[in-house]
C-alpha cells in the first residue's frame, strides 16, 4: 500500500466510526469545567480506530491523539484529531472532519481531512495535494488573491480573540471582502481548494493542525504562527493563499 | 404530481443550475454599495429555472423572488430564494440551499430546502416535515429543549446585532449551552431536524423565511418575529424547538 493509499484506509477506518454516529443522539461529555468542551463516544472510538490502523501498518512510529495522548518515540509520529470541530458534529452540520498527519522530524509531511458526510477527502503528501470524492481524485491549488480587500477570510469563532488582539482582528476582518465563522478544518480545506484565501485562529493544538499543514502547503498556501514560525507545535495562526497576503494579514494582527 | 413530487420537482430544476456552478470561477456582482452583498449568475439562472416551473403549473399564481422581484397577484404566492447563503456559496461550502416556499392567504404552507452538494431537501407541508436524501425520505421533528442553558443556539453572524440589541444577544449567548455562527437557512434545518435548539436572526426578508417556516413548524417548532408575530414578511426573528425555549430567548431579547 502506497503511503497516499495509506491516508485513505486511515480514513475508511475513521469514517466507519464516526459515520453511523453522525447526527444520532449519542452522549456528550464535557472535558472543561466552567465552560464546554464537548468530547463523545464517536471521538474515542475513532481515535482507536486510527491508533489500531496505524499500530498494525507501523508498529515503531510514536503517536500523539487529541483523547488518549502521546505514546512511543520516533522521528515519525502520527497526529490525530479523530473529530476537529466536535461542536459542529454535535449541532448536525457536516464540517467537521477526521484529522490524520504525519510529522517527519517535526515537519508535517503528509495528511488527511475526511468529512464522510459529504464524501469528500483532503489529502496531502510529497506527490501533491488532492481532493478526492466518490472515489475521483484532482489537485487542488490555492488562487492567487494578494491583497486583503479582496480576501475571503475564515475563522472558527470572533469570541476567540480577546482585548488589543480582538480589535486588530476586528480591524483585519473589516477590510477583507468577506469573513465567515464557524468552520472549523474545513476552512483550510477552501483555502487549499481555491475558495477561499485566508484563515485566522488562536490557540490551536498540534492536533488541530498537523494534518492540515501539508495540505496547504502542497496546495502552493503558506501557514505559520503570529511569528512567522512553523505550527508543528501548535499556537495562533495565519494561513493564506499567497506569501503577499500572509504578510499583509501578519502584519495587521501583530499591529 | 402531488404538491409534494412539485417540490421535489422545483428543488431539481434549480439543483441543475446550481450545482454545476458550485466551486466553479464565476462571476459575482455586488449589490449594495458601500458594503458586500453578492449575488452570482447561479442566483440569478435558478430563480428563472424555479419561475419557469412554477409557471408551467400554476400560471394563475403569484411569484415573489429575491433576484426578479414580484410578478402576478393571487391568493397563492410562491416566494423564492435561489441561493440562500450566497456567501457561502462563493466560498465553496455546502451549506447554502435553494428555497421555495408557498403562501396561501399570506400563510407560508409549503417549502422546500434543497442542498445538493450534501445532497438533502427537507420538505414540508400539510402531510408533514421530511429529510430526503438520496431518495430515501424521514419524517423530521424538533428535540424538546426547554432552557436556555441546554441550547444549541446559531446565528448567522453576531455582527448582524448592534448597541443594546448587541448586548442582550450577547446575554443569550453566554446563557446556552453552544452558539455556532455561519449557518443560514441550514441552520433552520438542523433545528427542525432536532439536531439544534434555537435561531436568531436580524432583518430577514420573507425569501429567506417563507420556505423554512412550514419547515419549522410542521416538525413541531415554533417560530416568530420579536414580537411573537407571523414572520411571512421577514423581521427579527426567533425559532425555537419548544414554545418554553422561544418564550424565554423571546425575553432575553426583549430585554
Amino acid at each position: 500500500m502506497s503511503d497516499r493509499d495509506f491516508l485513505l484506509f486511515l480514513a475508511d477506518a475513521a469514517d466507519a466510526v464516526t459515520m453511523p454516529l453522525f447526527r444520532q443522539p449519542i452522549g456528550v461529555d464535557n472535558k472543561l469545567e466552567g465552560d464546554f468542551d464537548p468530547v463523545t463516544e464517536a471521538d474515542r472510538a475513532a481515535e482507536r480506530a486510527i491508533r489500531d490502523t496505524i499500530r498494525a501498518r507501523y508498529p515503531q512510529d510514536a503517536i500523539l491523539g487529541e483523547e488518549y495522548g502521546e505514546e512511543g518515540e520516533s522521528a515519525r509520529k502520527w497526529v490525530i484529531d479523530p473529530i476537529d470541530g466536535t461542536r459542529l458534529f454535535i449541532s448536525g452540520v457536516p464540517l467537521w472532519g477526521t484529522l490524520v498527519g504525519l510529522t517527519e522530524d517535526g515537519r508535517a509531511t503528509t495528511g488527511v481531512m475526511s468529512q464522510p458526510f459529504t464524501g469528500e477527502r483532503f489529502i496531502a503528501g510529497p506527490w501533491g495535494a488532492e481532493h478526492v470524492r466518490h472515489g475521483e481524485a484532482r489537485p487542488i491549488s490555492v488562487r492567487k488573491t494578494t491583497r486583503i480587500e479582496d480576501a475571503v477570510m475564515f475563522t472558527t469563532s470572533p469570541r476567540h480573540f480577546h482585548g488589543e488582539v480582538r480589535e486588530r482582528f476586528e480591524g483585519l476582518e473589516a477590510a477583507t471582502r468577506l469573513t465567515r465563522f464557524g468552520t472549523d478544518c474545513y476552512a483550510f480545506c477552501m483555502l487549499a481548494s481555491g475558495h477561499a484565501d485566508l484563515v485566522v485562529e488562536r490557540d490551536l493544538k498540534p492536533y488541530d493542525i498537523v494534518a492540515l499543514i501539508p495540505i496547504i502547503e502542497r496546495a502552493g498556501g503558506v501557514v505559520t504562527d503570529w511569528s512567522g514560525g512553523r505550527m508543528e507545535e501548535g499556537g495562533h495562526l495565519v494561513a493564506a493563499a499567497t506569501p503577499e497576503l500572509h504578510a499583509a494579514a501578519l502584519r495587521m494582527l501583530n499591529g
